[in-house]
């Protein structure tokens, strides 16, 4: 059965609908009716409107095909509504609720698990916020807008097995101003897991980059076959949890999953081309760089208006043995003949606190043509008033004349940040420290040479 | 000479004040006028009003006692413009104007040097963005507020090389919330170094940590020996960068100081008793901490409404050999009692995602009390609407009855943000992701350590 339906669904029913604001049920029609275009059905045994919307008892007593269900009620009520869904030929469902094996109570979900088989089912959850399709709508995470704004729409899709992790990254990213395109929490995965999502992600157009948050893998050799194949065509970048004693208990009492050794999950990422990441933070700082093309190697130029910075990210270059590129002789000359005198033309190049949007122009159009250069990393200090905010066109139109990767880096508060946005929104990746900039630069070539060594 | 008058003037001279809005010498004059509570006399030979402040053609012309210059004129005009202030008895200046041994032009610097012994002056810079102090308003920077708000008043004081990095590091923590006591911006270092400002900021009552950002030290001896006996009274935090050979080239031009071997520094930082950052953002996650009391030891407790949170920051724990607390049964069973049965009571501990503030206030007032926790991180979502920002109120309230290091970590958007500055405003160090928090214990461990070895 396809995991369509999920993300494109027509038609949604929300099983445990309520009037009552801090309720699930409340707040997951009230996100559906801001951005999902398609028909929604509110479930609830007494109620007839519930946001104005009109109100049944079953999704029996729905007229209408139902595309997709999620269910927001009491877990040991749940196969009981599993069966009225196969009544109505539902074939997809969430199942937000808690309460099942990550408390013990393997029962209800031994029993979910069989109606699932019988009824050709697919099932995302239990003990899960489910979904975000920043395309479709499709938006069944609990928390409310006003704490929790969404991101855009973008390029990366995000699988977490945790919701909790998988929300305030969520909630952090779109604040960054960083677009998403599908986020999955997978919860206590009955049915469909992080392989399903994976390999549905990697025939998905609007996918290009996967993020996976996971605590623990039940079906390692498939799991390495299908990112072995997703890897050449779409970088996969992961984060695994539950590497101490410690936390493979705490994973078991919260997604009833078994957390394997930390070694053995890192060989295996390396064997499926996986990236993986040794902080959480990582996880979009690298997944955001592939908005720009692949270095053809390891040679980068740093750019700045702020003489330290280019320091801290030429240290950085070298400590991740990356290489400083050498410009041609000529461009050198070429930048130099337009620059005051005081401006340090070499790499790192520095154009001076008093550089302006021109400066920066004409070095970068003459290093974006240099092929001894494979990418460059920017730093613009904001704060200085000689610098305008066209600095922001300046990146754009180059970023899009050239086919080189630009990374560019800003440090600094609400005035620096309100730019970020804009650079990210259109595809350049924005970093707020020279290291985290170069570190993505890293992850690049470390990606294009997985791409050449398989 | 006392280095107060920096700090503490009660008149302030600008010499190359202007009218016009995009010069420093406007920008400074704008935020002294704002913050600075003292007198203001802009220099300027033919304006006799700049934003409404009388303006003088020298500054002997000015009859007042002046405690403080700053000049902003060429720096071919700079040795002439010291002779005057020595005529005037200021003894305090600082030079922000570059174009000196940075650009290649060392016989100025070494004519401004002389008249520093002749008059016993003390001089910040050149080539600086100078000082900016919350208490007392001394704001130098030429960066305008509406580009770069100032930090409010904290504990940290933070020395910096690199105007440019200083800049926007400051610009970056005020968004977050983080205080800053004094920030000075060494520059060219042509008299008050970093050890001048280290020995000044040991006696100052308002500064309780220190960071440093340094690119090259020329008198390595004493420094290391004057940071010894400081750091036994406040931790000092420092990020040296300079570590590549190239990375020594940019320096040189950038503010003429010589970079360097990392070994030889990080050898010196440890015998100094200094905290030395592997990356820029480290220096206020871990200058914050201090905020708190010292953890007695290296137990740590990990308390979240967030599963995934917990495994994430479990992992970082033994990451960093720190120790995961074992707390008293008796601490286990108090806690259990009040709990619902699916929450997890152990370390970590997982109130679940429908956890109240009285959950975790029911938790926190009995991990605090137990002897085996040396420091409890707390992990909270506040995307979750059943949780109420009343949380804050019951950290406060915790972390003012307890004396055990309490550390946050709250990872979100706009949202979770407003809550982070109210806790950092009072003293509650917050973090963006575990690890940082973590990582932010392990030094408060590692510095209480230092304190006991030395």
């Amino acid at each position: 059965m396809s995991l369509n339906n999920f993300f494109n669904p027509k038609s949604i029913s929300v099983i445990g609908a309520s009037k009552n604001k801090k309720k699930f049920g409340y707040v997951i029609i009230e996100n559906l009716i801001r951005e999902f275009n398609g028909k929604i059905y509110p479930i609830h045994l007494k109620e007839k409107k519930i946001l104005g919307l009109d109100c049944y008892s079953s999704v029996t007593d729905v007229k209408e095909k139902i595309d997709l269900a999620i269910i927001v009620i009491s877990a040991n009520m749940v196969p009981n509504i599993i069966k009225e869904c196969s009544k109505k030929h539902i074939k997809n469902i969430i199942i937000i609720s808690g309460g099942f094996s990550e408390t013990g109570n393997k029962k209800d979900e031994q029993v979910i698990k069989k109606l699932i088989k019988k009824n050709n089912m697919r099932i995302i959850g239990p003990n899960t916020i489910g979904i975000y399709d920043s395309c479709s709508g499709v938006d069944t995470i609990f928390d409310p807008v006003c704490r929790f704004k969404r991101p855009t729409t973008g390029f990366i899709s995000f699988i977490s097995q945790s919701g909790a992790f998988g929300a305030a990254t969520l909630d952090l990213v779109a604040f960054q101003g960083i677009g998403i395109n599908k986020f999955i929490s997978l919860g206590n995965k009955i049915d469909v897991d992080e392989i399903d999502i994976i390999k549905y992600l990697s025939k998905d157009k609007k996918t290009k980059a996967i993020i996976l948050y996971i605590e623990g893998i039940d079906n390692g050799r498939e799991f390495i076959k299908i990112c072995k194949k997703v890897s050449k065509k779409k970088p996969i970048i992961a984060l695994k949890s539950g590497k101490s004693k410690k936390t493979k208990n705490a994973i078991m009492s919260h997604t009833g999953s078994l957390a394997g050794h930390a070694k053995i999950y890192s060989g295996a990422f390396k064997q499926s081309g996986i990236i993986e990441v040794e902080e959480s933070d990582q996880l979009f700082d690298f997944a955001k760089a592939f908005a720009q093309p692949l270095p053809k190697s390891n040679r980068i130029m740093i750019l700045t208006n702020g003489g330290g910075f280019g320091c801290i990210a030429t240290d950085e270059v070298d400590k991740n043995k990356l290489v400083m590129a050498s410009p041609y002789e000529s461009t050198i000359k070429n930048i130099k003949s337009k620059m005051p005198d005081y401006a340090t033309i070499s790499n790192p190049m520095d154009l001076i606190g008093d550089a302006d949007s021109e400066r920066y122009e004409i070095a970068l159009e003459n290093l974006m043509k240099d092929n001894n250069i494979d990418g460059i990393i920017v730093i613009i200090l904001m704060q200085i008033s000689t610098l305008y905010p066209n600095i922001i066109d300046v990146l754009l139109d180059i970023n899009k004349k050239f086919k080189k990767p630009l990374l560019v880096c800003m440090m600094g508060g609400k005035f620096t940040l309100r730019y970020t946005k804009i650079l990210e929104k259109n595809g350049v990746p924005c970093y707020s420290s020279p290291e985290k900039a170069v570190s993505a630069f890293k992850i690049m070539v470390y990606y294009k040479n997985i791409l050449e060594d398989f």
